[in-house]
């Protein structure tokens, strides 16, 4: 994750929430046949080729049931991993290990999921100006792990949430009574530092955007030749950004448009997870 | 989701957390423009073909914002639904329908996504005694909603988490000292409600957990053929179940073996959403 | 409690909370007459006989308030103590011991006490094939604690809640239409690794649960004449537990049943304390 | 309860945690069986002579489940009631009637045992200017439910927590080096508004005590003989406790001592419950 | 406060901890001496000249202890109020009106403390381009209503926290090697709706700002003179801020110098509060 | 703070809470610039005159960012500190000083402020009996803090909250139907170890007060004429208070009344803080 303090403040308690709800009273397997502490280590094995992201909040999982367990790492996020690759070692109380692994995975096995369908998109948008943003379509209270695992996976991000970042749809515009009223009230109420941005279909509402004052434009619902007039007409005075169910499939026909960013929803809601397991777990000895 | 008790008990915090994580100080966007209350309307339209799943999941998100926004459903859970229908009409103060948004979305569409991927999967099984199972490789804090959305779209649910099902693998079946001693074990240390499942790899360990008593055998690692004769050996002595990197694709070559369950991990760690969207907000007139 | 990390994830809160109603604002007596810091010892005493349980949820509430306390244990959970015994000496910053004291002997005491009660009633089942079982009779936000001390009593559990265990009662069976209607929907409905449950109050009752396939039978309201009775129709097709206000002082009348289980509430809801405290608080020299 | 206000900030939380305690994904029994809603009546009947305690708390239950439960009640918190009386009507959904008899029954039947158990000792006293006492040796976590139970009962409260009440101790006088240097650390220290309390061994220490101002003395480990003489030192100009594992079995020897109070840790720590059931639940027309 | 979904996600805890923080267990004043419902109605006064914050959260206190409490209020936020103003009704169970006050009273006197001295600094600023910014020295836990009040108050806000602002400083700009670097670095890793604002203190830095493309440039430790040569040399390439002890007292130096924002801490910091007071408790025939 | 128990159990969840208030996901300009670990040291700076306090929850708002940050401290609690004194060094890595800065002060400087204007008033009653007493109106969610704060500064605490003080006002002596009938009941109703404080306005309440046996009397809305005469009727037969917007700038009217407390709402809501700062961030070698 970003650093320590973020996981302190904003992760570990969505991770104990998460092994809360696998473990309401006990892990009665574990417990039914393993009642004394045995020292034991077992290996985090790649399953599948793609970008590696959440190897901190893998290990902060068994940090969590057990501080004294140990994750020695063989790669950090980002990294380009591949099958059969041992990414880590994990050595403490087995009952550790064996009581965390699931939680542990599920959450190394998404963020890395998306971190590789990300790297798969942007590198579709290299030799371009046009940078590759996610969306708030993320998983509801996983959005702190999945905003990170799309900049791990080469991505940008957009607003966090609703009370960080503007953006001025229809709805609003037309309850502010047009484009220029909108941005007004917006730039009146809201904390100066944010910028502003305004969705507009039409190339009269960006002529009315870029006049407004508006610091980004969203083109929605355009074809490829009105978002490249909007590129023309709004000529530097604001940056740009396309939007609508952009995948690795087709978002080629985004890609010579010129515009500043390409959001897709589908970095975050639809990337399937990698494959990683933890295998061959063994006692040793107790030091 | 299951019923209003276990939304309020299980499922309403985890809405409320999503909602705070969207909207942690307040929608600016919303706030700087729409100053009053206005009564407005929006429409729920399917954008693909699929189940449906969450609607009160959905509708809760709203009313945990205002509880005097009215959702009007025109599907149930497990539906099948089609592009460009009209699922469900959502009325109430503007700001709430646009506040609320996104996080009602996210919930429904990837229940809808979890209960469409299990359904064409569940399809490849009609015609035989095999059920569909998932697993817990779900997303951490999204269970319950998971694990329901499974059932909508006509799979089982395998033990809810580790305090509820008793599943012994190899190094539990090592640190007892065998099978047998495993299953002697978690019998006199569960409460005698569990059901004890053992995980085997070879055909002498599926005689041993039959012999031992073993409620349920996991065949894990077998060929076709070698599960077949496990099949036949246990002959209706235990209940059973394959597993292993199960998805629609590979599904086939387990059809026609004759085991209880097949669970994958697949049908909720990589199904894709089902996309859905709301539209045509507008102004109504205030009652 | 079962081990470590039942404790962190599962008892913690419940102990942090249990602190915080004792310890509002300050501990005012002590914030009074001791600034600073002075190691002290404590003994903690059996004032009565019987068998000892929660010796680390004692050593936890000290733990908690001071990570850095000592507590020396001259005995483990499931001991038979004796009025007089010495059973741990806890060391550490004395305001941290008298601060401390109440909560913690408040749950060894609890917990000691159900323990104590529950051997004695198992005692009386010696020599017969029948186990003694708890119920969900507990007090509110103490499960996790006393379904353990009964276990160290030599008692087992029933299911933990209601979501982990299947109990068709007489409402349910009317709702369902009938004893093979409401084990069918069960099967249909719930996670497949339950074992379902049917209360019966006759004998035709009891032909019918075996016949839907019952995996356990409980028998209420029956006369030991038709238990035993019950016991032959059901003839080892599903296990067998029997119910109903059973104390010390009224289960010899079932101890020849025959029945696989008996279950008492009486076990967590009317045990009395087993008397322990803390005695000869002093100053040590600090190390 | 006290009134809706405590019910609503210190007792609703705690409420729902021993509801999420008991259904932890949710009540598979019932929804198994009942997918829709029926509503139905059930009766909550007095299974033994006792006096009331908790009948706030138990309607409380149901309607955190479901705010348009009817709970009509029949008697009030300090009636005494008697085997077999009708104690009150609870209607609403059945799931919600079934989902939440256990926690309901369960705070019901300990607040009740405990003001019937108080009710008995104090009944002792009768007669003499001596009042009841309760103690902090409550259950973790139910202080609150259980002090309201005392007062329900016929007793009265000491301090509710370490904070809001000054009892110094041996080991507290120790530290101050004398009575008097407690009491007087104590009267700097605490807010004005505590009276102080000391625990006295011997009679020398009854005149210190006096002499320092202390508010309330407490005699502790003397002989029924020194007490008497203690209360003619004290003469009034400070009120009086005596305290050590009473019981309604013991206490006949103190109680013509003439202490203004007896403390007994019994009265929270190990009253047995008051039986009461919910029978004869019933469909109801739905209205 | 901004709207009803700010209250119930951002407030509403906030405000049911600062009641627990009064009522622990009970109202024991209250409770002792009103046993049953009665309706009372009591007035809010003012009592002093000022700019009114915070009547929802006044009344919001109310009706989280009970719904049912009525606010009928004669003032709005915003409003300038005068000594002897009645500004709102409030009516309901006496015991709610008696125990809420306080809290009540809390919030609304400092919000409306903040709110007025805020008018009383943004008035010196009347018939200039600039305006008057918070800071984030708010008192812990109380940013929402501070930030707020500042807005009522005729006050800008400048960021939330550190999540959604991005405010480069010395220490900042050291560890990336320069002003250049700092604002590269900030574009690349955050979110791209965030605008860059860099803290200066020599024109070069200024001049390396604006060369950078930072957004907001804040002026600090500079002379009046030196700020005007920076605002010649930004010439409307950058937003610009200046900050640094600013009070009513001292802000006069800094109006004509032509600055967009200028911040102060004091908004929040040292307002003292706004006095008003709720009178004439009386009971009112209840309907 | 009091000590590191109530540092524990009552302060850090609101310590953590405020972090969380200005960190919802990460300091992203601290992030942006500063991928790695490096260790750094700052200086904390008195920038004015007075009495500092909270060093120890300054102090903890770095360890709970990350434990091992040290902090050197130069002063004491209750110290007078002056303009550029050096108060204390902070080490650690530079992240934690940066994101954890802005909290640590909003504290450290509040608390200060309260401890200093209270030193302030309380002088004003050197050489007399009297002592300075705070009261409810803290800032919400700021008690713990606050009071602490206060006795720092050499004022004296009234009642922590309303459950562990009774102040009977004139509602509640309307309801009672009396000054010696609300007594009684609040001695039958409250914990016995409360003191009694009534609060009067004319001498023919004081008399009723004194007869019925209150511990405290407060006098409000008297003229300094009438608080003498009371005071000779009470002839100290209890504890005495007046209150009434009690400041540093009109106390002088009561220091010669004999009062044994005078109570005073500013010096919680409206005292300034204390300007302090952290000056000179460097990098130190890692040891």
């Amino acid at each position: 994750m970003n650093n320590q303090i973020t996981m302190k403040l904003n992760a570990d308690h969505l991770i104990l929430q998460a092994l809360a709800e696998d473990i309401t009273s006990e892990d009665i397997t574990t417990n039914a046949v393993m009642r004394t502490y045995c020292k034991g280590e077992v290996e985090l094995i790649c399953k599948q080729d793609g970008i590696i992201a959440g190897m901190e909040v893998f290990k902060r999982v068994f940090e969590l049931l057990d501080e004294s367990t140990e994750v020695e790492m063989y790669c950090s996020d980002g990294d380009e991993v591949q099958y059969g690759q041992l990414l880590a070692l994990v050595r403490g109380d087995i009952r550790v290990l064996l009581s965390g692994e699931r939680v542990a995975l599920n959450y190394l096995q998404r963020m890395s999921g998306i971190a590789t369908y990300t790297h798969s998109v942007a590198a579709l948008l290299n030799g371009t100006k046009t940078k590759l943003l996610d969306t708030r379509k993320t998983t509801p209270n996983m959005r702190i792990f999945e905003k990170y695992a799309v900049k791990v996976g080469g991505g940008y991000n957009h607003r966090y949430n609703l009370s960080d970042g503007i953006l001025l749809k229809d709805n609003h515009i037309g309850a502010a009574g047009g484009v220029k009223e909108a941005v007004e009230m917006a730039k009146e109420y809201a904390p100066f530092v944010r910028k502003i941005e305004v969705e507009v279909e039409t190339l009269e509402m960006v002529k009315e955007a870029v006049e407004a004052g508006a610091d980004i434009i969203m083109l929605d619902n355009m074809s490829p030749e009105e978002m490249k007039e909007a590129i023309r007409i709004i000529d530097g005075r604001a940056q740009t950004e396309c939007s609508g169910n952009v995948t690795k499939e087709n978002i080629a026909r985004l890609t010579d448009i010129g515009v500043d960013y390409i959001s897709s929803g589908a970095l975050t809601h639809s990337a399937p997870i990698l494959d990683i397991s933890l295998k061959h777990l063994h006692a040793v000895d107790r030091i």
